[in-house]
């Protein structure tokens, strides 16, 4: 939607994108590894771009990457654009997630932008795209709410 | 979200703002008269602007405007968007509709922008974006699927 | 859902229904008075089986109810439900509805059963299911999360 | 939601357990494979019980098992309860689904309950519980939408 402030996107984020891939990596081991093919490409106050490479073994039936893979995308790109607002809270949770799939995505590298909607002291709410590499149109678009420990 | 195409969205309705209103009013007429309070502002090939004129009536608690007042209006916006796109099929359904109430709406009118994010044969995704005139924050934001029926 | 504790749904609730009514309708006196047609049939503690009586002018072209009137339906029974929980705090507000249209009402009056499915001291979250009144199968199905105020 | 007629949900899927784990396991190795720990523990028509492996690498800070491995669950339970309905069509895709996050799991096996709630010609609409083993609260609760191939 227009009128986010494209100025606003572009300030500076509270853990740059290399601070941030090492948190992640250390806390998340298991998501966030050479393996799993996550990259920051670009980090803002408050959104994200994330790439997920793309593996021939992400594949279902019909040739697509599967959906599981793209709600675990839309997931972490949110996660990451709230610590960008936030800094780091490990314990931010989800607490909802919608998630509508567009389009068959291509068997190539997935990109996906997230960013914050609404920023509360309890309650952070974000929308996701998510393009294959080169593609315009959206393969998948998501909303989901991060609740925010009241430490935080 | 960045990238769907300006161009796109100036491009001609199938259907003119007046020969909507029109035909909305006749088909709908407990939901659009000029007792709902709803115009629509603008409309383009696959998208809309629609205002929802304020109504002391229409609060609820706290000063705001009441929660079914703006899915109600997300509603519309996306049916309207859709129309935009397709012509007339007053048939089409919505099956899925997904609001997050991000802030409390000023005791104004409320604008509705929504535009397709996927027009196939058989369902229409949308998003919709409600804000109170003269603002900039987003009050609510939501997706929406319609379903086309098969004659459309 | 199974496993939900009969028992438990039959506890009492905090405001009787007819102590619930008499609020609804001083609060809300656009939504719940004589002509909006909602009643409450019935409430335990933590949900509530609310009817809303069918008008001739509800309806939308296809001669069924219209899509806005079905949402505010499964958000004023979440409404009920959680105040069946907490007591009088009318300031609780929605976050979050999704809803799943499944098959058109018929032009009968709508029956909503809502329960919460989490009660926590910020958020609740509860599911809602519709049916046609004398009907088995669901009309429309509904989640929906309430934030509490903190003063609650 | 009761009503949902309990000797329905007993009557014989389209695909016995072992036939569908046979087919999950060929169609989908990377999801579905002894690594992944994915099990039917039940299935009937419209409906299954999945049962998920606790791993330890599943863990997320906090101790808690990640949100993406919950929404990978409630996914393939779905799936499942769609196949147990129409047969082995696997080219059924997910269209959308919403997850609404409820109580940190414990660090134990999860059991999804997913039940179909709408099956039409072109789209099926469910909803899955999911809850840790040996406990009654939802951990998470989902639904979801998959759309039919016109060839199914």
């Amino acid at each position: 939607m227009k009128g986010q402030g494209t100025g606003k996107e572009m300030a500076a984020p509270k853990l740059t994108r290399k601070k941030l891939e090492a948190l992640l990596s250390t806390e998340f081991p298991e998501m966030f590894n050479s393996q799993s093919g996550y990259a920051i490409e670009r980090v803002w106050h408050g959104g994200c771009r994330l790439r997920r490479h793309y593996h021939p073994k992400s594949l279902r039936p019909g040739g697509t990457v599967s959906g599981p893979i793209i709600m675990a995308l839309a997931d972490v790109a949110m996660y990451v654009a709230l610590l960008s607002a936030i800094g780091w809270v490990p314990l931010a949770v989800t607490t909802n997630l919608t998630i509508n799939f567009l389009r068959r995505p291509a068997p190539r590298d997935l990109l996906a932008e997230a960013r914050l909607i609404k920023l509360g002291k309890r309650l952070a709410v974000g929308e996701i795209g998510i393009r294959s590499h080169g593609g315009d149109d959206l393969v998948a678009h998501a909303t989901s709410t991060y609740s925010i420990p009241a430490a935080a």
